[in-house]
């Protein structure tokens, strides 16, 4: 197995542990638990996938399939002490927000995709299972949650990750670097409540946000 | 027209028509009716054939818009009888999903796919229309009711026209009979309240699921 | 800039910041206002893109990423005047639907689609966008909502595009009238709540539709 392999798997993994810890959170059952952990941990790379013209690797490669089944097996099991730490969910979250957007990029670059839209796959990559976890299970979008900083780490990974492919220090390293910082900003911002200015510049901040 | 065109338009129908009784419910007009029936019809063999990396045969073949008019046409028409069985919208959904889950596992199987990737496919384009219709409409998607079992009967669809495909009984025969078992299982789970374990195992069911 | 490259681009920004005016209202930050921006206004053309196999424009071309850049950038200095109008959103997004349909339908034919199909897919380009946008804000999509009507001066504009096309009258200035055309139904159904018939028929209208 390979180093870019693996991270994109534990990526899935992070993403699907999200994705079935909201299923925990919404009373689904286990089978709605798999699903909406796959459709978290899978739907970003198979976006990528498509835009990049390519046959979906979760679709491709039967492995892709393990990961939502081991992370929801393990909330199953686990749920009573996750459920103790009320973040979990997002620390997951960031984690797979770390790998995916590193990795999109990695992808985008290797199939030519010039620097800009490689660096949007990337962000698109990463932020697109999320999403879509919310989207379907209809709620608000963690994406869109004014509290702290969700996209611009994404955009930094991806952005980054470009800018070390240009100077052809792009490896399993820097990857690995620039998905922790991602990562770390994330939590960062989780924890000490960062924000940005809101979208519209003079407005006070709405009561429901 | 062959038999596998006729089941899949039978398929596009039937979603059609719980995509346009959901508009009803939702006091949509009869345009968003049409619209909601389309992307609940099309909305599955649609992203089975991007996944597929081929045309999907919605835009392909215009004979796939009649269906998803004529069922906006007979809601229309008939609403008010219809609307004395609250379960009707179900009833089209679960003949959608045993065609669909069926429909879309030989062509992905047609197409060389592998086998576990063939039966993700076929129980991808069973559920993305029901799913479609529910984000779209913005309520809870019947996907993940913990009520009664969605994703299990489609599974299992997927999962037994892969293994008559790998012995050599694929035929329109065990497709149609696979499909009326994947009905089955999905009206009786309907009305006998069938369900699985939750999400998380020891935790008490949530009383608004 | 050819003149196709300059209308989609327009098209692109109108439909940003109809993405950018829903984050200001949803109390989005201004990456959240250049996110929903972007998904509004590159969502419909990555669709249709995809449906035609090619790669999408927005990942392809990176002068896409400008439009809803400086979307989110007027909405964040212009919000309060702005936010005076309450139908500004709509009317941005009566613009986009009148381009995107005409433009989605022309690139359509161009590819070699058959007149129904490319009428298609012109809509689904034209109302992509929007619907995405409102599904990633979890709210109820405007394509359904019964009190003006949405779908339908797309349905004609698209249909109207293929017939000039298969006429050989398609050209710049026909694409612009028509667009005109769209967008004038569309705000003057919001100005006179222009309706078309209910999905079930002789049902009385819901009061929380």
């Amino acid at each position: 197995m390979t180093w870019s392999l693996a991270f994109d798997l534990l990526g899935v993994f992070c993403f699907a542990i999200s994705g079935s810890l909201l299923a925990v959170t919404r009373g689904y059952d286990i089978v709605g638990s798999v699903v909406l952990g796959s459709l978290t941990g899978l739907g970003g790379g198979v976006l990528r996938d498509l835009v990049l013209g390519i046959t979906p690797t979760a679709f491709d490669q039967p492995v892709y399939m393990i990961p939502p089944l081991v992370a929801a097996a393990l909330v199953f099991f686990l749920a009573p002490e996750v459920q103790r730490f009320p973040r979990t969910l997002l620390v997951f979250d960031a984690a797979g927000l770390g790998l995916f957007c590193t990795a999109g990029t990695i992808k985008a670059l290797q199939h030519g995709m010039n620097p800009a839209a490689a660096a949007l796959l990337g962000f698109t990559t990463a932020i697109g299972g999320g999403l879509l976890r919310d989207v379907c299970a209809n709620r608000n979008p963690k994406l869109f949650d004014p509290r702290d900083i969700y996209a611009l780490p994404a955009l930094f990974g991806a952005a980054a990750m470009t800018a070390l492919w240009h100077w052809g220090a792009a490896s399993v390293l820097t990857q690995a670097l620039v998905a922790v910082v991602v990562f770390a900003i994330r939590v960062l911002s989780l924890r000490l409540h960062w924000r940005v200015p809101l979208a519209a510049g003079e407005r006070t901040r709405p009561a429901s946000a």
